[in-house]
């Protein structure tokens, strides 16, 4: 029996393109002593993973040329070779880009479809709500009454930091690049203040109308001219989790990512600026979980999936990421369960 | 009696020059109740004192324009009509650049002359060494065997830096502007490796070589395009201390301190970069100007002044950090002791 995989078939140049990758047709592998064979239902993508497509130091290894990329993927266990994961379990875990992957059973958890859809395994409940929660509150730490600037807080991380902010009581503003997407933050989500960025000719300008005092965390998505235009309102003693930088990611070079730089205005404000990647906390995950699940469950949280039929159409979908095209957590459904 | 001032003239642009500052001749005051008169007999001159020049917003006050400029000041005290200081005591304060000040006794400190050279006040035991204490601790927190790279590491800060990371059992590695200073840098204050960035075609290149296992804490007094080189060597969890960004000072806009935006390279190593001025520590101060008398006193940190004599050059000296003239503290000694 055939599989489609898709395989990094060269690094990106600038903005990737379709030709980086390549689909191919393999055998299913088969489950050894230990493992379970998995069917791929939704694969995730992430702006991270463009900086695993670069062959440069990093935080993780970058993707080999010439082979399948991996990420976070919902799937259901077809057969088992192992003691704790059956058949028709489902589970998330970091596989491969295709259809089934033969892994060990200790590289999966198993979820529980029956306190919440599993997808949001792949975004609230996983990495993308344990990164809006431990970026905005161990490095944010914003206070009641405080105004927290999130950039991309239209993105899976964005909205649930704008979320968790509002918790924390603080007044949130958000910049996102339509108006749909305002329009949601602002009535959805109950953001205080919004911006698109697309259409405000002065950002600066606009953030500094959006925040008469000042900024006091800014949790920040993007980098690049949004982030430059947040970085001059910013109060005495701000602090700035690094998250992505979304608009850096294509530049072919250093030179292309250039800006005013920052310790002035660091100086000026006694400001932090940490960066992060939420792998930093994975000894406190189980924390950061259970608090997530029970303000997802009280309804005091909501997230918004953009879900893409079709394996063949993860590039496609992961491409979308850098034009903006999402609402919330970017999907691919694979297939239905068994 | 008449005595000499000096105000600032005008808000410089770009690099200050004379016609900046003022000379100007007023009768010397007499104090009034709780106040005491004050014969200045050293002034610190320091890059910080830049900023105050621009009107910005900052962590203190812009400087008024025509009006006497304050800095950090070792005086004697000529007449006492306050309850503390009396005649003949030697104090350290905030105080204008004039040859005689009446204040109110409670802003000044009362110092010890037979601990150490008076001059030391306004250096190691001063304002200069708790900088260095509370931004290197505090936020760099070196471990031995870890890699210390500071810039400007000449001056009076940055000296103080690299002898307290040595002290913690960290490899430092000192940037300085002329083979005297990485010469005394290696060989008075034993620092491991030097880089004289003037001589230096490549700094990347020469930093990668002197930090051969990466960069974990680098003590930013500089900015610029050498903060920029240290910055592509970080290691995982690295923490970046801004103290000063004395290349910056003198840009006229913005537009003239552009560089490789930072966001990705803290991504990356989770890294942390925090602005910060000693004031944040106020709290803290007893406890740093124990430790650094104890070791000043044990001789395990040493300290250079460069001292300029005379009232009227104290514009001069100031000028002369900006081209890095001073090895050590700058100072203008204006009057002996009575």
């Amino acid at each position: 029996m055939l599989q489609k995989q898709i395989e990094l078939a060269r690094r990106p140049q600038g903005i990737p393109v379709m030709e980086d990758f390549r689909i191919k047709e393999t055998e299913i592998p088969e489950a050894k002593d230990g493992e379970v064979l998995v069917k791929t239902l939704y694969v995730s993508v992430d702006p991270y993973m463009r900086g695993r497509m670069q062959d440069a130091k990093s935080y993780v290894e970058p993707f080999p040329l010439d082979e399948v990329i991996t990420g976070g993927v919902i799937g259901e266990i077809i057969s088992s070779k192992g003691d704790k994961l059956q058949k028709g379990d489902i589970v998330v875990g970091n596989l491969g880009w295709q259809e089934y992957s033969a892994v060990p059973e200790t590289n999966l958890q198993k979820i529980d479809p029956s306190l919440a859809p599993v997808t949001a395994y792949l975004g609230i409940l996983g990495m993308t709500g344990l990164t809006a929660y431990f970026g905005l509150l161990d490095i944010g730490r914003p206070k009641a009454g405080e105004t927290v600037v999130v950039s991309g807080a239209a993105g899976a991380v964005g909205s649930a930091v704008g979320q968790i902010a509002k918790i924390k009581g603080a007044r949130v503003v958000g910049i996102a690049g339509s108006d749909e997407k305002t329009a949601y933050l602002k009535e959805q989500l109950g953001f205080d203040e919004t911006i698109n960025y697309k259409t405000t000719e002065n950002i600066a300008l606009a953030l500094e109308k959006a925040c008469p005092n000042g900024v006091d965390v800014y949790f920040d998505n993007v980098g690049g001219s949004i982030s430059d235009a947040v970085l001059t309102l910013i109060n005495k003693f701000a602090r700035i989790p690094v998250c992505g930088a979304i608009s850096s990611y294509n530049a072919e070079s250093a030179k292309d990512d250039m800006g005013p730089r920052v310790q002035t205005a660091l100086i000026k404000s006694s400001a932090l600026m940490k960066g992060f990647v939420v792998n930093d906390y994975r000894d406190r995950f189980p924390e950061g979980a259970k608090q997530l699940a029970e303000w997802l469950k009280s309804g005091r949280i909501q997230y918004e999936e953009t879900i893409t039929e079709g394996f063949e159409r993860i590039p496609e979908a992961f491409l979308g990421l850098f034009k903006g095209k999402n609402l919330g957590k970017q999907l691919i459904k694979v297939s239905e369960p068994e």
